[in-house]
């Protein structure tokens, strides 16, 4: 199922439009390629309808929000919808400022979004439309755990009812929830949060895979999240003795490059509930 | 006559003002001062014509455009002319939004180019005034081929005799054209179409070039156009098993920092027609 | 004492706000984490004072200006001063413009930074209010060397009284300069000019110590310019044949992640006069 998924996107060669941040975007550019995809950057209001008119997916990203690409993320979003196009959001930081907040409800209230992406405190944020997130990481005492999964779960797919999303739940366990079933999926490693951008790529993978994928979602998103997971895991095979953080990340995104269906469906850790 | 041009760069090592995308910025920095040039970053209007001012060259790049920078890349450009500093244009995406196209013609009415670089379906929308192009990627049906090379040359000769300018047209066989002459260039690997970024790279490597070498131009961006090919397949012989392209990204630069003259002249793979 | 302000900052783990240039973004926020602090990224005027608020240093770089930014870097300084945060100028290429020049003075006359941290033609622009700085790089002529070092000496601790800060003037010797201590630093390679960014990563690297360090601040500055020469030194002899500038820069990152207390404390080069 999840080789299906994978080799999709290295068929299909979606065009993917990233409205992302500017701390990470070459990363969330080459991981785009690296899984087949082709990426298009564009951020003002002029053009972002035209460009993602062009695309067959759109990932909105608020990692560096500012005022004059606020209205521009809805208006792509807005013609994304119009066009049927798969729309994913990662709303990094939310709850962390007013501004974070309130960008994000309102890109809610006026888009709709196939995939919701963040780690747990975003999540939070966005249910119960209140509460603060520790900078850009997820706080402690809100981390999904073996002990609160069915909690945490359940929970998540209230979200996912109300805003009739996937709603993806990043950490050392991730959950990939619709109305119905829900991922529990169990790849990756902790040194992955050692270095910026790897939940960046992970929204971008998430569109390329759900814009190949248009008929099975979940699976796709299932498929992404896994892929980012493995990669962090074969990169760290890879690593000498020598190598940080930096090194790390690029064997990641060259893991993703080498990923084949085979090699997904075998190192994916998963269970469906 | 390439080790020549590439060791005046080294020589003199040219200031190259970039007004170019938030995606590739970082590695078109590294990648001026792989060639032993150095990069100064500077888009706001009240300060590009001063920063120009003190540079060698200037090099406008409209991967991320937005309302804030155009006017400042006319301003820079204008400067620059009067200063006869070397400007080099890469019109990334025009016509793939109204905005880019009418960016990109407004700022070629307003400044002279040295060098026009871009792939040809790029090229084609300015030189035709219409058209558009597949995201930032080539339209396949476009592509310069052994089979259409004369026809092309002819077309590319023209838009140089149009514009006064130097046009580059990168694929997988490289035109490099004035008035007179064309380069037609063969270095270069398909996988460098899988890292973001050659095409900005070798944007700024051109203005760092003819930078140094303003008595021979033609040659300049030819050795620009070698160098990053040369450095292509140099890197890719030293890809390991594990390597994708995120390491091949990084292996492109150091190819592009450890070339010499020599390695250049005997790697390039050009004719002259 | 150096193992000390480097163990501080892992076990603390610091928040760090920066508000820096587009070019090296990224590269910052890896270092960030590398030395075991946490980056955040946020430079609208709508939420900096927020973000600011949450995290236990700032970091304002003045690398890529625009008007849009400039009141969000004074807004969050002055957030910062009055919740008696630790706050880092890094004043990238000052004297380059009118604009870098003012935006640089109107930030000390508006904000108290703990420290100011620039190469020797910065420092001397911000000095004696006027001069012109070689884009972004020292002049050579200012360059402090053996033979004019108890008079660079005098003159920074002379800016350091002026300004109530501690001022790290980088260079082949670096220095770290207060009203009553100066430490001469000799760790470093110079290949590191090669790189776009150590002046950016290092940066963010004082606000981490600072941040970690409040009751010792020039030792905790001197720890980060140690650790990142010293960085640079090790990642130099990690170098293969094949790699240039590009892989380097990762080598460097990967060896400030790496760093530990002993290593630190043995490999530091410094004197205090």
């Amino acid at each position: 199922m999840l080789k299906e998924v994978l080799e999709n996107v290295r068929r299909k060669e979606p065009l993917i439009h990233n409205m992302t941040n500017y701390v990470t975007v070459n990363d969330v550019a080459n991981v785009v390629l690296a899984i087949g995809a082709s990426p298009i950057m564009a951020d003002d209001v002029e053009e972002v309808e035209e460009i993602t008119s062009i695309c067959q997916g759109l990932n909105i990203n608020i990692g560096t929000l500012n005022k004059r690409t606020i209205l521009a993320m809805i208006k792509a979003g807005r013609k994304a919808n119009e066009l049927e196009h798969p729309v994913v959001l990662d709303p990094v930081g939310v709850g962390a400022s007013q501004l974070r907040t309130q960008t994000a409800f309102e890109l809610i209230e006026n888009v709709h979004f196939n995939v919701i992406k963040g780690n747990i405190s975003e999540i939070k944020v966005l249910a119960f439309k209140q509460g603060m997130s520790h900078g850009v990481d997820a706080n402690i005492e809100d981390t999904v755990t073996e002990e609160n999964l069915e909690q945490s779960i359940a929970f998540v797919k209230d979200f996912a009812c109300q805003t009739n999303s996937i709603i993806v739940v990043t950490g050392a366990i991730d959950l990939v929830v619709d109305k119905q079933r829900c991922f529990v999926i169990r790849n990756g490693e902790k040194e992955m949060s050692k270095i910026t951008g790897t939940g960046c790529q992970l929204s971008a993978l998430i569109t390329a895979f759900i814009s190949a994928n248009e008929d099975q979602m979940l699976n796709a998103v299932a498929g992404a999240v896994c892929t980012m997971g493995l990669a962090g895991e074969i990169a760290k095979k890879n690593m000498l003795e020598t190598d940080g953080n930096s090194t790390y990340r690029h064997r990641i995104i060259d893991a993703i490059y080498l990923m084949d269906g085979e090699t997904l469906e075998k190192g994916a850790k998963y269970e469906i509930r």
